[in-house]
């Protein structure tokens, strides 16, 4: 499939890119730079070379990365995710859009989860996209770390929600190309809170259990 | 230890009260009525019997339940989970108490976690109780159907949050009691929001997921 990452720099998107390339995905990443793109896009393809993997990367601005995909994941910090969207709303059409955004203040030594007014990151990114976009919320709990070594089994769930099931079906799809993660439908985009809350509990753990780097499974 | 289990009928409470019966605790049921009361004591210690477990078990009503306890467990209904503690306030001192209260409403074909203003149930329950009480958010998300079969070894985690670290440390050693339960500590009562928002995203699963019963681990 042709995925695009917004701001494919940091944390998850790398993982992502770096899976995805090796099971054949064609990969758009966007960035406000269209240099910085391409340069991100240039170190992913030798990385991946050097693995022995030739693959399908393409660096350019959010809006075009937004735009040439079929699937449109917002890696984008969660303070700049909804504004981000706003700004290139017009790219998007009817493609299928993954947010692993999550909110989130440190008090002290630990994490809060902190929704937006509309009740989760989703439900305020739903509100930023034209309407005949589908919008799915997965990929919050996935250790960055962990993902970005190619080669490693991930036993994790994926917990997705979202109110199009054959949209889900796709990030199920998806998910499930980065063995052995396994996708968990939870039901409606209305649920996402419940799922995005429980990142900032697994860095909450992940600083009392160093260097522990938790992730979920239901069992 | 002596341990209360206020409501001590319903959804978890059986699994605890056979669970740490067989583990040597001594056991105080409490109900609002103290008939209720005794009869479920006598129901437990009868089920014990059966399995050669002669254990130490008492019906009251929770008033005397919670005043007879180190540990007091609020394993009653989320809609009067507070009001009850706040009626009964006289009651407590210095135990530790356990709540695994999470509020929740159907809509449609899945649940929503709803918490009180406060924040979560933990900090609303917190706000009932004198302040000399060490309050502990633990046992959420421990599937009662599970937690009842006595000799079933229960691979999950328990996430526990609270303000006191000795008694995060007593909940920890109770919840170890019933093999091979594993308490992870989350940090203060303020994440318990976090934690409490597990238990509708683990039942919407189970709905979707039929006839699993999923619970948490973190991997």
């Amino acid at each position: 499939m042709k995925i695009a990452l917004l701001g494919g720099t940091g944390d998850i998107a790398e993982g992502l890119v770096l899976r995805w390339s090796k099971a054949g995905h064609e990969i758009f990443i966007g960035s406000r730079s269209d240099e910085k793109a391409k340069k991100i896009a240039s170190e992913y393809i030798e990385t991946l070379s050097k693995l022995g993997i030739t693959p399908n990367i393409h660096g350019m601005p959010n809006a075009d990365a937004a735009r040439s995909a079929e699937v449109v994941v917002i890696s984008i910090p969660p303070e700049y995710a909804a504004s981000t969207v706003r700004q290139i709303r017009d790219s998007f059409t009817n493609q299928i859009v993954i947010t692993p955004v999550v909110s989130m203040v440190k008090k002290g030594n630990y994490f809060m989860y902190t929704p937006p007014p509309q009740g989760s990151c989703a439900l305020e990114i739903k509100e930023a996209l034209p309407e005949g976009v589908k919008l799915v919320s997965a990929y919050h709990n996935l250790p960055a770390k962990e993902l970005s070594k190619i080669d490693k089994e991930l036993d994790y769930d994926v917990v997705i929600c979202g109110d199009d099931e054959e949209a889900k079906a796709v990030v199920k799809k998806l998910t499930e190309d980065m063995p052995k993660l396994r996708a968990l439908d939870a039901g409606p985009l209305e649920v996402s809170m419940m799922v995005e809350a429980i990142t900032p509990l697994i860095i909450n753990l992940n600083l009392r259990y160093k260097p522990r780097h938790f992730s979920v499974k239901f069992v």
